[in-house]
């Protein structure tokens, strides 16, 4: 319980930002907790189930006196956002981000912050596909990763001391290049989103199959997509738009290797298709083994705690 | 509790086999269970964990008596099983089968069956990605759909006895015409799990991103691609080979689509993704509201209860 900021100001208060404002509270890590959403409707949320001291009807409100400032709007936000608080900024503050994306949020909020303010971007590797001030919870990065791509404007104190929240909350901490980062995302987990998207797609286009039997029936496989493919629509198109050359680059070599399987499938190549099987298994017994997800069918998400009153 | 078959026979005992064995027996529903797998081991497992009260070390040996012979065997192994338990099965049993492709099945199986023995082909919606003796539980078709795809020679009672046999296992159970059963079946279950297979491999294949940093990073949308292509070789093999027309209609319709995602993330845009992924959102409530999974994160997958002794 050592309090490591004495305000953070949160930008954005959905669910990264409010898991954060539980996680912070939970762990005693930060001596004020304020923040600032697009919508009246959502600060009036934080302020009801207290997830903020304070709200502000503005970014550049929220952020003055504040010694952590993080960004957790859509990636597509963040450039006016750090336009608009950068003349606010304490000396001496951190601005940090949660953004899914961390190369274009560099190029979008690094020439906004004055000199004196350190900005050490982030992404914690966690989240569900629900959005929104009611949607978060303390646990959400327990156990995950979380990513910081520390650049030039990033002082080595200032890294550390974001570190520690981080480790506060119950995540562990990773060091990484922003663009390595962007390529290491746009694999586990930008494409998959995509082509989840793209398969449920394809389910509610086909006439033949009607949506109740796609719905009554995807017990197996298909559930997993339409979970994935639940997500917020906006972050989504952010993160396309945003990361779109690795995303392309991983998109072209998956439909090369899906074209080689779609061949193997025409031709009955049953060798081809076991060996490939095979030994995508190994990749499984790795996440299993790294601790990321259990053996058991049903373990590996994190729950969301019962709320308060239920 | 009441005894729908004096004797089954479980040709197969893997986790489908295994699961029904569980549950056959928790719910009184077979008077006597016996079986047949290909291996010693499997055969020498069968017996040492209760799942069979007598093995067979043939499947001809296996089917004699029996009232109910089920063929829980990838599904590229119907058809010598069938041609070798034609001649033993007794006069009035029911065959059925559990294989996730139907019209191939019925090619296979049919043609070896003798007047006399309905066949009711099924195929229960539920599995995980382990297999094996040891990997069945009785609980696995509880609120699970089980299809049956009913024939020529299935008799309407014999069909009927066959859905109480499930319905005291826990499942719903719908009935269904063969080929359309294998279009679902490509839309909800084969075509997603190929499309995971292939993005584990693109994964597996890239040189700049290392097989550790994907294992670790995993958090989010790969994993569960990584769980459904963990699932067994041999069955998915045969999947795709014998359910090939049908998965490969819906492969071209999920490349189509895909490429006018990857078109819009080229040229930037925004509007036509924001688009499609607000429509895919709708499928996930109709499926949380089919009760085919739920809200939280965590769950909509069976586990598996404690094994015995733990
Ligand atoms: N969800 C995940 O799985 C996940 C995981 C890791 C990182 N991230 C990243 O975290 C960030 C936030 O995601 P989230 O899931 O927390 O999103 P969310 O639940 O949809 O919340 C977004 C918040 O940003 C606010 N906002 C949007 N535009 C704004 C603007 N122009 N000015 C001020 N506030 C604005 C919204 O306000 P209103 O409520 O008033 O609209 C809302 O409070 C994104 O960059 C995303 O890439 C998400
Ligand atoms: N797993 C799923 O998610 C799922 C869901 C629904 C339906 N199904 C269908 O259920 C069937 C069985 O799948 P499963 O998951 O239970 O598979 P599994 O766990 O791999 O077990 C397959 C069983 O079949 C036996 N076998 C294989 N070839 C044989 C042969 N020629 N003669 C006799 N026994 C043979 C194996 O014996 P050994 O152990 O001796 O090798 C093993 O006991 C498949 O048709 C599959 O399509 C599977």
């Amino acid at each position: 319980m050592t309090v490591i900021y004495q305000r953070v100001a949160l930008i954005g208060l959905g669910l990264i930002a409010s898991s954060m404002a539980h996680a912070m509270r939970e762990n005693g890590l930060a001596g004020e907790i304020v923040g600032h959403a697009k919508s009246p409707e959502t600060r009036a949320t934080a302020l009801e189930i207290g997830l903020c001291d304070r709200v502000f009807d503005t970014a550049a409100a929220a952020v003055q006196g504040a010694d952590l400032v993080v960004l957790a709007v859509p990636v597509g936000a963040m450039d006016a956002i750090a336009a608009e608080i950068g003349p606010h900024l304490a000396a001496g503050c951190t601005v940090t981000d949660v953004g899914s994306v961390k190369q274009a949020v560099i190029e979008a909020v690094a020439p906004h912050l004055p000199e004196g303010v350190a900005f050490v971007p982030g992404h914690p590797l966690a989240g569900t596909e629900h959005s929104g001030p009611r949607s978060g919870f303390a646990s959400l990065f327990v156990n995950r990763w979380c990513l910081l791509t520390p650049i030039e404007q990033s002082s080595p104190e200032a890294t550390a001391h974001l570190r520690a929240l981080w480790e506060g909350m119950g995540a562990k901490v990773d060091e990484m290049d922003p663009a390595h980062h962007d390529l290491v995302l746009a694999v586990v987990s930008h494409t998959p989103h995509l082509i989840a998207y793209t398969m449920v797609g394809v389910a509610d286009h086909l006439r033949r199959v009607s949506n109740s039997e796609v719905i009554q029936y995807s017990a197996s496989g298909f559930r997993d997509f339409t979970r994935i493919a639940a997500s917020d629509p906006t972050m989504w198109r952010d993160v396309f738009l945003t990361n779109k050359d690795a995303v392309l680059d991983i998109l072209g070599r998956f439909t090369e290797e899906l074209f080689v399987l779609q061949r193997a499938i025409r031709m009955g190549d049953g060798q081809q298709l076991f060996d490939y099987f095979t030994r995508t298994r190994a990749i499984r017994r790795g996440i299993i083994e790294a601790g990321q997800d259990t053996a058991a069918p049903d373990f590996g998400r994190v729950a969301p705690p019962a709320k308060p009153g239920e």
